[in-house]
């Protein structure tokens, strides 16, 4: 066994988590606080939580909203200048994937000068980041545990992976609570991309047991709960999809991802698709590509997600696929690569520029662009 | 459900990761590290290695060893005048329990002033430590990992129970082939001891989704590898009992402990046993007694301590401490309270120094100093 590192935020985690946001603020040392979300997290009530409840305890506030799904380099750009005017000391995040990692953009370039695109790729971050509190929305994305911050170069069209120690935020605070507000499109989407980091860093290069161990139970806990979570907004649920999706992102945070992140990353610098939407086309494939090097892994894995005790890792396997594909098909997803992708013609640069991404680093079973090619063919 | 935390360290787990010490020190700072261990770690040789490596990095070190096992105020505070003098900057700590609890009270003494008597109980530390990184070489006390520091206090012959979140150490290096030297009987006091932090933590007042997944995971782990590990050195057992003291670590660092440990602190003011020798006599009569609390939890770990599969919580948590006390036999365990405490007069005292200890406020069952007369009655 390699040496391996294990490294999260502290996570406080419960219905009525959000309420401790200010004394965990003023532990970091917060006077003027940044403060990134989006649109749809205003409209769902929590970005006026969160500006009172600063507001009470005694804290300034700048805020920024600037972000859209897939956030950009630019949008990064303008959040620094308004941190840099509003002269803060402090990032808090509220939302899904998008404003955190927009925070964690600009939090970097506030720390270590440059542009964002200076970072791309592992630990190229240096100097220290202003500290962080990240509150998640959606059960997904993660990256108020991980050590990713995802942000699209618009001139290149690339979905840049930056990866670092320094982007794991000091604090995570996640309650439950704030998931009854999404809507079913936004639950499956970001259940699907929890489940999917899960799988990828079960198998991934740098998995350790520490990982391994998240990674089992988040998968476990997403089969479980999705649909009673999406169809029916069960609390208890959606308090497990909040649980598994933390799970994930320890898991992936410190074991990495693999081709269908590669690929999804790729993807999204072309065509402006939900990050979720992508998982239901590729990910079965990816799987029966990776197969051949992570066998009974794969059979971990398909007993979780089928449900059965088979003592052959490969039937587990085929039948842990073959179960994730009826799942989509019942849930009513696109599992064609074509209805997400513009041009057949693009595939070819989707798959080069995925082979640049970190995450094709830890994938278990080395890839050419080629190979890539093929399973987007079979996804297609 | 309340809202729960769980901060760990940054965890660098596996064979050979203690070559990384002297990265991970320049890390956090250091110039001068001071660096505390005991006279077994020296024999076994890991001393002279740690030296060799912070020298090879041009790190300088200021060694202390007048640590015995259950650590004394009176050496916390030999070590705070060795620190200052040698104008240090970073805490070094190698060994089981007693060399990291002891440069964590030095630490503390060393950030905060005063005497170490100030800081006990749970949160009274306001100000930072200097940077702490340790590394276990035995596999139970997760020093490493936890925000426990226990210290005897001589005047009064009380182990005063230190908990805050500050005494998590930032780095935890966790190399298990350092387990290699260990005798037979560390082994195993090691490892139940680190089974007593599962089973304890797991039905805690304060467990959560994230401790119980980890207090779950170290139970199996031991209870698969105890054996081998102890009996046979077998190095793939104890790096299974290595990862499972680090996941109970993470469990009761956060969802704290119970009577049993409470009642093993009170003892081990007044007699100096090796810690983990107090669970054999103990740990059966405190699960019958928690039992009615906390039925199905019991039932859990009753399952997986008797590895059957029974739907029934009571039958599964008798058969689960029923096999306890079968393995403590076969081991050949002292399991009568009466060979530890030289007076039976000293019960009560005991009993009632247990119910001021940090401990017992987790305690699954409300427990008088009568209701721990009647369990250490059981387990004379």
């Amino acid at each position: 066994m390699l040496s391996t590192k294990f490294a999260i935020p502290d996570v406080i985690f419960g219905r009525g988590a959000i309420t401790h946001l200010a004394q965990c603020a003023k532990r970091v040392g917060a006077q003027r606080v940044f403060f990134v979300s989006d649109k749809g997290v205003e409209d769902a009530g929590w970005v006026g939580l969160v500006k009172g409840i600063l507001r009470a305890n005694g804290l300034e506030c700048v805020y920024f909203n600037d972000v859209n799904s897939n956030p950009r380099d630019t949008q990064v750009q303008q959040g620094v200048e308004a941190y840099r005017e509003g002269e803060c000391d402090v990032v808090v995040a509220i939302g899904g994937g998008s404003p955190m990692d927009a925070a964690k953009g600009i939090a970097t370039i506030v720390g270590n000068g440059g542009e964002i695109r200076d970072y791309e790729g592992a630990n190229r971050i240096m100097r220290p980041l202003p500290p962080m509190i990240f509150i998640p929305s959606t059960a997904g994305s993660s990256s108020d545990i991980s050590q990713f911050c995802i942000i699209t170069d618009i001139k290149r069209r690339v979905k840049m992976s930056i990866i670092s120690r320094s982007l794991v935020p000091g604090i995570s605070i996640i309650d439950p609570q704030l998931l009854v507000t999404q809507d079913r499109s936004l639950i499956l989407a970001s259940g699907i991309d929890a489940l999917a980091h899960a799988i990828e860093s079960y198998v991934s290069r740098l998995a350790s047991p520490f990982t391994e161990l998240h990674a089992r139970n988040a998968i476990r806990l997403i089969i479980d709960n999705l649909i009673p979570a999406a169809e029916d907004k069960d609390i208890q649920a959606l308090e497990q999809l909040s649980i598994a999706s933390t799970s994930a992102g320890m898991s992936f945070s410190n074991a990495g991802l693999g081709d269908l992140h590669a690929l999804a990353h790729a993807l999204g610098g072309v065509c402006d698709v939900l990050h979720g939407w992508v998982h239901p086309t590729l990910l079965p494939s990816v799987m029966r590509y990776n197969m051949p090097s992570c066998m009974a892994k794969m059979g971990d894995i398909g007993r979780l997600i089928a449900l059965t005790d088979t003592a052959s890792d490969r039937e587990a396997a085929h039948m842990g696929i073959e179960r994730l594909e009826r799942l989509f098909g019942e849930l009513n997803l696109n599992t064609k690569l074509r209805e997400l992708v513009p041009e057949k013609s693009d595939l070819e640069q989707i798959c080069a520029t995925a082979t640049y991404d970190a995450c094709h680093l830890t994938n278990p079973r080395p890839a050419s662009a080629e190979d890539l090619m093929s399973i987007c063919e079979e996804a297609w």
